[in-house]
């Protein structure tokens, strides 16, 4: 509950992408456009896309910013996932539940909605792909914010003998935590959960502790090992990025949470067996019989992988949670590219980021050509990491009047149909 | 033996990149000042850069290609090493032996100098690696060439129910080796060595059977599971390129095939196990006692590139043949990035093609940044596919002119004092 005084210029305004007005015209002009496109919005009473192209472009010249209809919002939510380069799970992009939150802006009920959100997403283990969107940035105006990666984060310790205990990658999370007051509930340990932090429009820091329920957590048994069991690894159920801003026709949503569920290499393959986050392969490996340092080849690193990786999977599994193993998440994504192309469309893909870390080769997504196009709208971490290469897709657009006329005609038909179909009844 | 009279226009004019005069002198010039600033050639025994520039520029204006000198095309080829994005294996680029042979314009004495090539790089197992230089392309006139991608490759026959035996990579080559008469020795095997195939430069193809010496097979055997060797799997000892053009300074080498050896990962992730290669995974699995078609997770995917990793690097070390690997050659891949940026160059690395498709976040390379610099000399496939992005790279030759004077002052020092010597013994 410290003032940040260390923050004369907002961090979030250095991360914000920097537009022209005409460009957040441009992008607002392309994304409505794209909305009436693929939804037919006109046939499901919207106001026809001239009135709403003009009112955006008043609203956007008066006042440098504008309103998505709730309508718009949900489907800008769906289209950003459906964007994203760096994302294997697209093929459930239609289902997204959105949940609109734009009036909500302080943040102890930011906090709570957060909360609540992750609660709702695990339900009874289950997992929704949800994301809740609190307030845009308006004009100049930015909004509360979450500063935390993720809901859940584990803390890092940095010990006295040069050990890490806990998670390095939040070695730094959890040095602001503890000088703005928090600390661990007893002897620093692997898995303790740092809280969530929000920023105030103002520059200050509040810091929420988790609740329970919306930081399930699993302990990591395996099938047929017990030793794996015994080293105590656990990991949570829902990854709920926090970090992250929505950008949707020109408008930034720096708080908008949303998960997916977990693919079993993300925690097996990376967060608690690479060296700069948990480093714990070579207990795996001594848990398992090997020996890392015997000579000759050191594939005990593999097999601790492999080993890992069913752990977590059925770890998961026994608990009723939801998880994707890497061969299935990746026949999914072709899927997801086929039916993609099948629209019309060029799907965007990151080869080094979808492409899974085990079996990779096993995998059909690593024998796919893809290219990232930075299609908007899209999720972004800073204008300086991936923000700045986004762009609206005018590729796509190309396609526009011929489609438009198309629809109109098509909707006239309908119209004279069951005109027709009246008239007769 | 067959004249080939599809090939009207020659298939390897339409791979060389195409290069204007000017932009081979300047590829030539960089090239020839790279060779002296990093070799310190003048202090050797080379005439003054300013004269060897001025004779190659004389020869490209006069006749549109010059001659390296022995020692230029020595370092020529370990730069194009040096350069090679996509080999994970350069750190030892200075000890590639050069063997010249320009002068060999022959078929038959093409596939006789490959053949020996082969077996001089296996010698007793330890393999060196080493490559052959062929005659270059000498302005229009285009040498004979080796048209097969490797010494050794496995024919792939499609079989009348459908099924492939062999290697499904080299179907098309397998049917283009039997349209010119070739014939596997006995019922299609899963492992034909195909002929090595090379083209005159009239466009005749005359093939050429692949003597022991030069194809040493090894049988792939588990150390511990008998299963794996009841498979019958086996692979060849020494990789050998002989499809890859080789270009330095603005002269394209077409024929000159290398070899390295073996990361364990080539043969066992991708080339026995991928679906469109020998597809053997589910085979190993079943050798394994797994099974392909229990429900779950298809982790015993996973676990048969495992073992499969295991048994390639014990086929190989139990015959004592030169394998790595994958958690060594990263590490030696370090090494080398390491050592490049100490010497003040940029290593160029494709990522997707330097990070081993097996347990790929526990090898340090997965973290690094990295990207291609397609920088010059280097080999090249095709213009269409890597040969156009090739340039050479002028940022390095910025530091020029500093360095050669600091190299003269240096030079004339060493010549002051051994003369200083000299007069006081």
């Amino acid at each position: 509950m410290t003032v940040d005084t260390h923050a004369a210029s907002d961090p979030l305004r250095r991360r914000l992408r920097r537009l022209s007005a005409a460009e957040r015209e441009d992008e607002a002009r392309s994304f409505v456009r794209r909305y009436y496109r693929e939804t037919g919005a006109e046939a499901q009473g919207a106001p026809p896309l001239a009135t709403r192209l003009a009112d955006v472009r008043r609203d956007l010249q008066r006042q440098g910013w504008y309103d998505h209809t709730p309508d718009e919002l949900a489907y800008g939510t769906r289209l950003a996932w459906r964007h994203h380069a760096r994302c294997l799970g697209r093929l459930f992009w239609e289902s997204l539940e959105v949940v609109g939150a734009r009036t909500v802006t302080r943040p102890d009920e930011i906090a709570a909605g957060t909360f609540a959100h992750a609660a709702a997403a695990l339900g009874d283990g289950r997992i929704r792909s949800m994301i809740t969107v609190f307030a845009p940035v308006r004009g100049g105006v930015l909004p509360a914010y979450i500063e935390s990666k993720q809901v859940v984060q584990y803390a890092g310790h940095p010990m006295p003998d040069g050990r890490v205990v806990g998670d390095r990658q939040h070695i730094e999370a959890t040095r602001i935590a503890r000088a703005l007051g928090w600390q661990p509930p007893g002897e620093p340990g692997d898995f303790d959960v740092l809280p969530l932090v929000v920023r105030e429009p103002g520059g200050r820091r509040l810091l929420y502790e988790v609740p329970p329920e919306a930081r399930r957590e699993l302990p990591i048994v395996h099938p047929t090992d017990p030793g794996i069991a015994a080293l105590g690894l656990r990991w949570y159920a829902v990854p709920c990025v926090t970090g992250m801003v929505l950008t949707i026709g020109g408008m930034d949503y720096p708080c908008a949470p949303f998960n997916g569920f977990y693919m079993g290499t993300e925690i097996a393959s990376r967060n608690l067996a690479e060296e700069h986050r948990y480093d714990w392969l070579a207990d795996v490996a001594r848990a398992l019989g090997d020996d890392p340092g015997a000579p000759g080849p050191p594939l005990w690193k593999d097999r601790a992988l492999l080993e890992l990786n069913r752990a977590v999977l059925h770890s998961f599994g026994l608990a009723g949670v939801t998880i994707i193993d890497h061969h299935t998440a990746s026949e999914q994504y072709m899927e997801f590219a086929r039916r993609e192309q099948a629209a019309g469309r060029v799907p965007s893909g990151d080869w080094s980021w979808l492409v899974p870390p085990q079996a990779s080769p096993a995998c059909p997504v690593f024998h796919l050509p893809m290219r990232d196009l930075h299609a908007l709208p899209n999720f972004y971490h800073s204008r300086a990491v991936d923000g700045a290469a986004l762009r609206p897709n005018h590729d796509d657009e190309l396609r526009r009047p011929w489609q438009l006329r198309w629809e109109r005609l098509r909707r006239r038909w309908w119209n004279w149909r069951r005109q027709r179909d009246g008239l007769r009844r």
